[in-house]
């Protein structure tokens, strides 16, 4: 309360709480009286309804926002299970693809390659968010129909991005997992559409979310009744130039004592050039990720999309087996 | 071309520029060599198809990527026209009503304090994007019902957001002007049906998109063939944390040099909190805004949604008055 | 405290809190325990003291940590006096001038300009601090000299930054009023000794400084006796790339509600161009600053530093104009 | 240029870049003409002088504005040796301490712990820059005493920050190794005497600087004479809420890429909360940092000064088996 409120003032803040089941205590400072509002359910509650009341200075959330996606409603790591792969087990999980689905050659050498170096699952674009309306939007069905072709010739699941609530049916057809990408984090009807959809999905961070917001968007496609739902830290924006996003390497521990979900991060799009992929690779792996998504494409001078961070065949084959001298450092495998 | 780049990598860049039909320059320093790419539509060209070339040290992009919305392909001033209103012209629009419509009674007594004050449009969220799954979503199609009556009632136009591509047509259909929201503003697939539902569209900021990612977000609009787009600028998110998000008040003078669109400010969802509302909403018009977007509620102590920033009826009215002296004070009225 | 936090663990933040003068209320939640602790000095106790105690999950900090410079240690507005000029009072002060003092020439024909205009005091840098050792530093003490010299000819009060702690009393005894510019903001040992100067001091704001740590950084200088300070809004860092610095217009009605110092803003260094320069300045003035701080050299196209963002003599006589109307508007003059 | 730019004006600007004995070369596009200014020294030209210049657009500078730092200035990796120490060489360095030397029982104890674990260099802050003037401000000289004595004591060298110019002679008496801290990275006073100081200077990057701007910061100490610089990265400002600063990991690959000189993190100040130390050490080793700059109290909750992100002594000696294997899996050692 603000100095100098009114014992009706308090009395006023004291009531509507009641009035919605909460207990109440009184704390008379010397200061000030601060009103702590006790509830299982706290953390749902809108902080403006205190907050209009007359005399109230501010209010402040103890309990977080989300509620399914945390640790304290469930204690135990959760492991999302797609197709043959576990993640957030002892394996370290590698999702390694071209950013967009080109063309049948394109698609069919970059399974091989990401196969052959010891990735467990494909991904690539078929529906391309883009800034500019004139860029590539991706092969859209056709792009599905490789992914599928590709899965059945190289036996690995794949994993693809959903942008729009009314593909989400069409996209499931086709793949083993979705992706909802980080300018879709807040999409909350394509979240809805997405959890009812009993896939897997891999929820990208918004590049501006905190990881609060992150968590409480995962509670969207876990209120579904699909606990399948997998954490994707892909860099955050920041004043930082030399790169096209900050990776918050802090996400990887902060994620895992908050919340039982598995985490993945995806070292391409923070960096935004393919000479800091390897370090960040590793650092992630160290900090202790379930898994890390990773663009390779065959020839990156020919991408039609994002050739600038992709790592070449051969870069990608020398950084796994870096990454697998790490993960045994820290106790995995991959 | 990085420092000792050799005369093959040069040569290799300017071969790639003139195939697809660049003119092409070379500046040769004394330390590095320049290569300049020239042509009209550079700004939408990808920089990672020359960025991966071998030799190439980065590439700067000097164009805009953004197209229909710049001033240099459109230089007069667009202005909007939504049921009878301006949006542009001499007169600054303001924009009023409660965050959700809660109820018959709410947005009827909310209509006539906003019309009886001098607003010219009235709004009122009846899809609400909630960060968490728990709480209110708004009244949905009753919503419209009731912003279709209250437009009737008071003889204002009615703006709402919609946040999914499959409910375009059905709000088109009640209200006079769309709204995309901060968290969807790189929504592309809600981009391009809003865009063809020949509304005019506010489309926000979203609050960690830079000026020239916004105006990007706009050509998918205005690809559509609907040059009817208002930019609503609402804050952005940065370290600071007294406010919700804080007012980019350099947007207004930004957008007006790069962009013939008009551009709208919303104080009320950047502060966070009501008494912070009006020295902001008198800033932004005195930077030179169209129009102002204002929260107001008959009671906010009882709103259901961002009652803690949403002015009382009295509180408004005086604003308007404020406002009205400072429109004339730059030559403008309300 | 952490849920499952032993009654051990609990009592023992309680002892240490006693320890320490505290009075202490326990809130017993269904799902946590919460310590509330009461003192007239919350504000100024690091939080660790208690974070690092076990069972102790997270401390919410509830007073402010600055305490000399907050509304409620002195509710009345400070009015700084200086050299004839108030500011905090009716007057809108207009501080003015180039960057950087260069010669006696460019100096003395800006204080005609900014004086004739209607500006109230001189600025101008006679110690630059800049980003690299091989830019131009300033003419340093020859600066000061004509600063006084410019003082004596015009009649009116000059500021020029310090930047060093040995230089404070040097320019203490040439100019009127001190500044103490953004990249010092926390250079502890430079507030120490310029708030012993007894001069005016202008203390511009960390440019990713939050006003919590800026007004706790004005109590650095008020501890030392001096009450004559001047919070100086410059713009903060964020993402967004089409300005130097995002005037945080915001800060005016925060610092206005939470602390008794006037607060002037410098549209000059936060837009970077002269060309935004003028909205940004009329924004500030209607949000309600007690002045402006605009860069201003008789011919831009020659300064040695900062031409981008400097006023033409003419652009800042009509800007003049325009804001004497803007402040009539909010009650105030210039 | 801008569009529609005169030749008159084209030519003004190549005249100015001339007679600054500056190469030009044009690009006459179909839109804009592009003036490419070039010269090895244009990395340190204002781009304001031809900002300014009538019809120019915008000036975008492609040649990076550090110098002695760079990377193209010296290709060979720098190492830095400290009384016996190197940093910069195929061992990693771990620099570990107390936050605050808080009196000779508890330095000493600290000594002990971190010496026995396997760090080389003993850190303890004398002079404690704090954002209160109400916080302990350190035991400053005789903070210095303690530090030499336990470096006597243990024979380690040690590292403490210096945080006012008239105190630098006086630091580096005692000391091995300066400290510059993260909010003086640009008080250019100090880094100009720290740089005389002939003694090895550990640069903070301030938390909300650029790589660019720190690299440029650390030609401050360069141009001294001084090549004894190490660069410590200890997080950045972003809108992150659960960590105190947001390590930014990349900067790890950026640096190596960039500069010659060695680079350490210190993940106790970035993360603010033990919890999350040891995963982000184990990321910056695996990143490829030079070293990293840890926290220990010999009882983290009886610490002055950030006890919250102090590793215990056990908790320590764990961390340092873990790294051990992590350098060990990068080819390098502790």
């Amino acid at each position: 309360m603000r100095k100098g409120a009114t014992k009706k003032e308090v009395n006023d803040v004291v009531q509507k709480a009641k009035s919605m089941d909460l207990d109440v205590q009184l704390n008379l400072g010397t200061d000030k009286t601060v009103v702590a509002l006790l509830g299982s359910n706290t953390g749902q509650i809108p902080t403006d309804i205190f907050g209009v009341l007359p005399g109230v200075e501010s209010v402040t959330r103890i309990m977080k926002p989300y509620k399914l996606a945390s640790r304290s409603f469930k204690p135990k790591d959760t492991i999302v299970r797609c197709s043959g792969v576990e993640i957030g087990g002892p394996r370290i999980v590698v999702i390694a693809g071209p950013c967009a689905v080109e063309n049948e050659k394109q698609l069919m050498e970059a399974a091989e390659i990401v196969k052959k170096a010891g990735a467990s699952v494909l991904r690539g674009g078929a529906f391309k968010p883009r800034t500019s309306p004139f860029s590539f939007q991706g092969l859209q069905t056709q792009g599905l129909e490789l992914l599928a072709k590709a899965r059945n010739a190289y036996g690995m699941p794949v994993v693809t991005e959903v942008v729009n609530t009314e593909d989400v049916e069409l996209v499931s057809s086709y793949v083993d997992m979705l992706q909802i990408g980080s300018r879709n984090m807040q999409n909350f009807a394509l979240l809805t559409k997405a959890g009812k959809s009993k896939r897997p999905v891999v929820l990208k961070r918004g590049f501006s979310s905190t990881i609060t917001e992150w968590l409480t968007a995962a509670d969207y496609l876990l209120a579904e009744g699909d606990d399948q739902v997998i954490l994707g830290e892909r860099g955050i924006r920041t004043f930082e130039d030399s790169v096209r996003f900050s990776m918050d390497i802090s996400s990887v521990p902060v994620v895992k004592k908050n919340s039982h979900l598995p985490i993945i991060v995806d070292p391409s799009h923070s960096a935004g050039h393919y000479s800091l992929v390897p370090a960040l690779a590793k650092a992630a792996v160290a900090a202790g990720a379930d898994g890390i998504l990773i663009e390779v494409h065959p020839n990156p001078k020919e991408a039609l999309v994002d050739g600038m961070q992709s790592l070449t065949p051969s870069d990608f084959a020398r950084l796994m087996e870096e990454l697998k001298v790490i993960a045994k450092a820290v106790g995995r495998y991959i």
